[in-house]
């Protein structure tokens, strides 16, 4: 790992919540953190938390839409000119899931998860792995979910590609982890502690149900440190609470 | 399942290794049969398979591409006018897959692969499923593969794909099970002696070493006839000479 | 396989419930059936229904405690002595599993269950394994649950044993597959209708959410038959009412 | 966690290898470390290396023999008498196994691995769990392997084990994991570079091919350290020049 300069970490999809907290965890350990997603508004918190953990770290935002590989690869080579090599790249994007029955999802709403979930993170993936290989070292962590594991009656479109997701971070794992890339699926098993999940739970929502999303940052962080030997490729993560199945 | 008038069986993805004994297997059992595929060429040996194996049996070509959507859904309903509603839906598509390391492998390919083993499934499942859960019985078998459960160096192509399918197959199971719908992942975990693979393999190719396609459609066959208190989902096929890993 | 004589089908643990339905169909397919258990009553049921489904055919009891491994080989000596070499060796004992915290469950209650689950099968299959390589050909069915696959809160007694059944029936595949024998690892994923079930749910019995023993053994039968070029190795049986997770 | 006093590690079977590493990061990170093995010899130099680490913190040998449960018990016991209650278990105890055929693998042979492997550490688990429920809070980790998912040809002794053991870590995980004690599964699916893999594989051996132990342990400690809300129960590690398959 370069270590007279700072780590370039690129989080692409770094909204207010897990996002937010994987700036500011990566910012703080000393890695200079870019941003991307649609909007600079969508990525205003995360670029805050990265400067307040932060202050005389570097920071980027680059506008990127995940559901179209070109401007992953323009947005990732924007960064790449901007601050330097990509040594950690983070794929968190999520779109829009919508929970309903099979007849009730189109095949139009399939492939658009798939452009998001699983051709964008393929797309960013080949951005930033010819420089990784060239240098012999670099981390790519998705962030993932139980859906990678398991369908279910309502969750068609997700778990398709979730599935997909964990299937495509296998391969590229298994490509290029001798020549140095870490590469990592983060299978979040549970609720997060996020405005999205607090609003949907209404009422019945407790916080101790929940992950924190600064305590997930900190695994990512820790998988993108083991050192070479000994790493994780497959990492799953829930609340001490949650009643789980596999 | 009616039992005045034969049941109804379409095959999407007919070809001549195993979607010809798919075509032989269901028709010798009394079904009858629809082929369906790009070109009426590439479904001749299954349909003659069909017809050898029931003389008296009806059997149908229809022309389907299953990179869209549409034309599944076209075909499927054309299944339905003829010969009436399909009491079993087989997908065995298989599109030219490319084995080669991810950076060789472009977006569009993986975008055209999801297209053909992912979203065409769905589509041909949503194509047959209203009428199935109408009269609350139905199968869906659908052909995978060991890349279901496991990425590989030169297999991001195939394995993101099979991983779609499988989660995808799920879903479908659990959405519609309890309405009498049986839906089946099947998993051939070995190379099948069908043309491709003898060539592929040449002089080190052994039949011995090779699932007989006639042999995989006969659990296919089963795995439509089970009863419903005791039905599986995920079935794995290999030949006794296969060494394998899971 | 021998197909002048009968094949022979020797059913450890055939009980009231699934044994007596194994005993049931195997005989009804033509097979000389014996069953074995610690008590004759234990078997009484098996036995008669062996005898009604092939009045012609050879049935036996013979003496055998699960738990002694010794008596276990002892036991399947005297049927391969009384009705020639073992075909199919089908491991169905189930001890009285206990059903409680980890804390509430002794090392020796662990123990215990070992024996029965996992060394039994052991020994039962180390005692039926030489005629079948010898012969070319056997099939043996180990009968497992889904505590195969996961653990749960009141349940580490019988994950433990049944995680471990699975692996030793993996291995024993893997070791033997290519010299003809077929094992085959049979998850039932949900209740069955038995009496011991329908003591325990009482009143919220319902019969379309369990699986009927005929339907579970008629798949057994099938894995039995499967052609070598198509063996299926893990067979996972649920009703089709059945919320599933995995 | 308590945080004016040091944390109390107890390693179960803590040799030359993975245990002396084990012992080592602990102390280094302020536990006091108790090494429990059948001679004060095999945990010298795991004793060795805790005290070399923090040669002012506390350490201590007791003797303790896994295949009996009473005695893991007892030495648990005197561990807590001794350095106060115990915050971390580590069980990471390997018994000689062998790897042959399951025809040349008997009953006994079955019996006493499972006796180390999966009761052994059922026992330390019941040893620990009361004091940690008391206080609401410990780490439990288990020392597994690749073969906790895949049986092999000459592997059936260890892989019944190791299945056995990962049902049962599931099960506590599930039981206690709300009452505050993280329960992790650690599968190493490698070899480790230690004396008996260097002479195992001899002049092929190649150091770059290992997973080096205190890489290794880096991860038994962040898996201890994690947040609460964010938990791990499985973990797998192995080095990135390692050819996987799941």
């Amino acid at each position: 790992m370069n270590t007279s300069i700072k780590p370039v970490c690129a989080i692409v999809g770094a909204g207010e919540g897990l996002g937010a907290s994987l700036a500011r965890v990566f910012a703080a350990d000393g890695c200079a953190v870019a941003v991307l997603s649609r909007t600079a508004g969508g990525s205003a918190e995360a670029l805050a938390a990265a400067r307040k953990a932060n202050p005389s770290g570097r920071t980027l935002y680059v506008q990127a839409d995940a559901s179209k590989s070109d401007s992953l690869e323009a947005g990732l080579g924007a960064v790449a000119s901007e601050l330097g090599a990509i040594d950690i790249l983070i794929y968190n994007v999520r779109g829009s899931v919508a929970f309903k029955p099979p007849l009730e999802s189109s095949c139009d709403e399939l492939r658009e998860i798939l452009d998001v979930e699983v051709v964008g993170a393929f797309a960013a993936t080949r951005a930033v792995l010819p420089a990784m290989l060239e240098r012999g070292h670099g981390t790519i962590l998705y962030s993932s979910a139980t859906a990678a594991l398991r369908g279910s009656a309502n969750g068609l479109l997700y778990a398709t590609a979730k599935f997909g997701l964990r299937g495509m971070a296998q391969s590229v794992a298994k490509a290029y982890a001798a020549k140095g890339v870490h590469v990592a699926h983060l299978r979040l098993d549970c609720d997060l502690d996020v405005p999205i999940v607090r609003e949907m739970r209404g009422a019945s929502f407790r916080k101790e149900n929940t992950a924190q999303t600064d305590d997930v940052a900190q695994t990512y962080l820790w998988v993108h440190k083991q050192p070479r030997s000994a790493w994780s490729n497959e990492v799953e993560l829930r609340p001490y609470t949650e009643t789980w199945t596999i």
